[in-house]
């Protein structure tokens, strides 16, 4: 009879570590879409359980890891990047045989090794990240649809079960998100480039910005709309962003050099005033970016 | 008669050279504002010109510069950057003793060296930038408000008359705008850092994302819309950049010095795996940005 209730779920009992933004959102998408049949929230705060409860975000919850994780079919672990292994660490003894355990971290190589290393034999460990940017955060913040059209990488890695991989894919598919299949390492280097470099430019640029003002007095005063919006990024936790870039850091330091390399060339011909060279820089980029226009999803 | 027919006016007859999207929105706000007299478009193509008078931009136009440029007390030259000093010499020996000469070019070191080197006497050159961005072009775009509330840079040197730089300020604060005085090279170093710098990073960023692109296929896929918001800036043409650049090589290449350090010191943080330095360089540039907005204009 079990089987038939669960007939129509992609998993059973889902277990959602840290009920905040991500994972509150995932939680109403999860029961109001009737992709799993109930949703238990897990975390140290009763108070922030109780109102994710409240939102709609979990049907139960827990504050014992061991007692949550038993339950469970699915764990989805939405902790800050860096507690995700000790997180699954500490409940992996705990786990159900045929458990599918995943993330919602920024960064997947460390997290994926981690994890793989620690997980019991029968249990399946397959990394995720739903790309969804929004400066707010905690539960309150959470909404069914915060995922909807967003790209949502899944990461698995020639230890990974595909078909779990491809439940993991249906159930993607069933929040409405875009899944994107493809190995840690190939998921760290291009989100080195298109997130985790811009945001190691923007504090730098904001330094020497600042320099400047102490030296001149002159550049906050012209420092226009398009300054703002470029050190927007800056204003996310200094700590969620020391964890990214240290479980990234060789795709980082990597992406930094690249950089540096184009701006060295672009000094040279800035230094001897070829003329066709700088324009050659500008326009290669405008040409990309028309490209990526084309490509990148709407 | 004619003294006080004028007496309202900043400044009697008005030539802008090159009536587009900045010198047509100017026009019209000289014009409705009743800060001159009279504003006579000047250009090369009779088409552009009648349809900057169908707009309001101009009273009358020429496609003759000595001719609109005999009546004229101010002149505004709206040309590209590397064609202001050229126009003014074509142009000086019309004009009248007592002249306004300005420009709207977005840098001015270069710009105002050769300005007062071809300069009559009893004629004055002092740079302005008002600094309005638009993603259009063309006097279709103009509007009387593209400048209110915008910061407009004026550049005076040492050679310039106190009386004129009022009057320019006076006029700047009579179309709605904030006049802020500078000298050329402060002006040039500030805007290498909040945006000549800027546009040289996102075009190496969308370079090497292009590489890894071709590399791995795997970028574009996942770039959101942060990326694109970064990256907007080159859909700008690459030849305004190129003079840009090429018209402030020595700030800019400063400035491109000063930013491969700030992200050298933050690479040796991550090789060594400093989390107390990779969280400062977060943490500092945030704060940066916070005393930034309460600094900078709203």
């Amino acid at each position: 009879m079990s089987n038939m209730d669960n007939s129509d779920y992609i998993f059973g009992t889902a277990a959602i570590v840290g009920v905040g933004l991500i994972g509150g959102s995932l939680g109403m998408a999860l029961r109001n879409r009737g992709l799993v049949r109930r949703v238990i929230g897990i975390g140290r705060s009763e108070e922030k359980l109780m109102r994710a409860k409240a939102l709609g975000a979990v049907d139960d919850y827990t504050l014992d890891l061991d007692h949550g994780a038993s339950d469970a079919d699915l764990i989805v672990i939405c902790t800050p990047v860096r507690d995700i292994v000790p997180t699954i660490q500490r409940m992996a003894s705990s786990f159900k045989a045929g458990v599918v355990v995943t993330d919602v971290g920024s960064t997947k190589r460390e997290v994926t090794i981690g994890a793989e290393a620690v997980m019991p034999a029968d249990c399946h460990f397959i990394g995720g990240h739903p790309m969804a940017g929004s400066e707010e955060s905690g539960v309150e913040a959470a909404r069914e649809d915060l995922l909807h059209g967003a790209t949502y990488v899944v990461t698995p890695t020639d230890k990974s079960d595909l078909t779990l991989v491809a439940k993991m894919a249906a159930m993607i598919d069933g929040i409405g998100a875009n899944a994107e299949i493809m190995p840690p390492d190939k998921h760290d280097e291009a989100t080195a480039i298109i997130s985790h470099l811009p945001h190691a430019m923007a504090a730098a640029l904001l330094q020497i910005a600042e320099d400047k003002q102490r030296e001149a007095g002159t550049v906050f005063r012209l420092a226009a709309g398009s300054f703002r919006d470029l050190t927007r990024i800056s204003d996310s936790p200094p700590e969620i962003w020391r964890d990214i870039s240290l479980t990234n850091s060789d795709a980082l330091i990597d992406s930094i050099d690249k950089l540096v390399e184009r701006l060295a060339a672009f000094k040279s011909a800035l230094r001897s005033g070829d003329e066709e060279a700088v324009a050659g820089f500008f326009r290669e980029a405008k040409e990309i970016r028309e490209a990526y226009l084309r490509i990148a999803r709407k």
